[in-house]
């Protein structure tokens, strides 16, 4: 149903493409599509499939590991799938990019998944707020990575951007957290800059 | 119409709740509602006001400070608006919260922040895939800090929390970034623990 959809939607455009018209090239009744999907915006999200893999690799990570390696081994298991599915994963991409509502649900989607992810991360022991951080987090630069690769053509494998990426966290927030002096001499300075224009 | 739309929903529930009931409360006509919201639905996401503050605020630091100081002085900005409206804010955070549609625009709003943070990033120089990710990174940690204020009470400020969020950054990535072998190790014990079972 999903290589159908992507089909049709590549051929004449989200918009025009009707759900019964997707269930037909797929060759498949209508009635059976409404079975599955409770629409044509839901062909391209999969029930939560993805969302799922992730949670399970993390939770499925030796109980040893740090919880960013849970998370990483996560985040590779979905790798791991997009990138047997470059060319697919590309072309939907490019739909959900074009539509508002496509984006939307995309987002809802992996809010769904830092949900999901800070569950499991709370069940392998690590404390409530810092279960949220690396979650939303985590999707964060899932999200960074995922626009690297795609934008990289055949370039790159996603596993090793996703690497690269959370390395260079490290690089961008080590100025982190000033204390409260320091954000009010900043503060002033913006202040001075204002008044001098 | 803001307070006015918050007053209604709080009193009978967002569903059952008219665009012209609100203006009629706040004193206007349904014709001068239109004028300014597409629906009711927008009357809680105020055009994109913060999000023009925290790019305001990003691009107004002094020359010389880090990328990430810049961004903590964009969302000191915002916190400080927050704060001054701690009742107002958490009352509407409910009516989101209890409402998928409201979740959804939500995430789409915090996705434009993210974007007019990052076109101000690069604005200041820093290189677009850093840009990007410090900006998908802070809106993360923004959203998580919000989330504790808001369970919190009355007991922290906002930018004080931001600030405490992003230093346990440091702390949960200190594991970041493992080569290729730790995970494939990793990988393996999984498997084995699987196999286990």
């Amino acid at each position: 149903m999903h290589e159908a959809a992507l089909e049709l939607f590549g051929e004449r455009g989200y918009a025009r493409v009707t759900a019964a018209e997707v269930a037909e090239r797929a060759g498949l009744t209508e009635r059976t599509f409404f079975r599955h999907f409770a629409d044509k915006r839901e062909v391209l999200f999969d029930g939560n499939e993805l969302g799922g893999l992730l949670a399970a690799a993390v939770a499925d990570a030796p109980e040893g590991v740090a919880p960013v390696e849970a998370v990483v081994a996560g985040l590779e298991a979905v790798a791991a799938v997009f990138e047997d599915r470059r060319e697919a994963v590309a072309r939907r991409a490019r739909v959900v990019e074009a539509h508002p509502e496509l984006r939307e649900r995309e987002l809802a989607k992996l809010a769904s998944w830092s949900k999901a992810l800070e569950g499991v991360l709370v069940g392998r022991g690590l404390p409530e707020p810092d279960a949220m951080l690396l979650a939303e987090v985590s999707v964060a630069v899932f999200r960074v990575a995922y626009r690297r690769w795609l934008d990289g053509g055949t370039a790159r494998e996603l596993a090793a951007i996703i690497r690269e990426t959370l390395a260079g966290l490290g690089g961008l927030f080590a100025h982190t957290a000033p204390g409260p002096r320091d954000l009010s001499a900043a503060r002033a300075g913006a202040a001075a800059r204002r008044s001098d224009r």
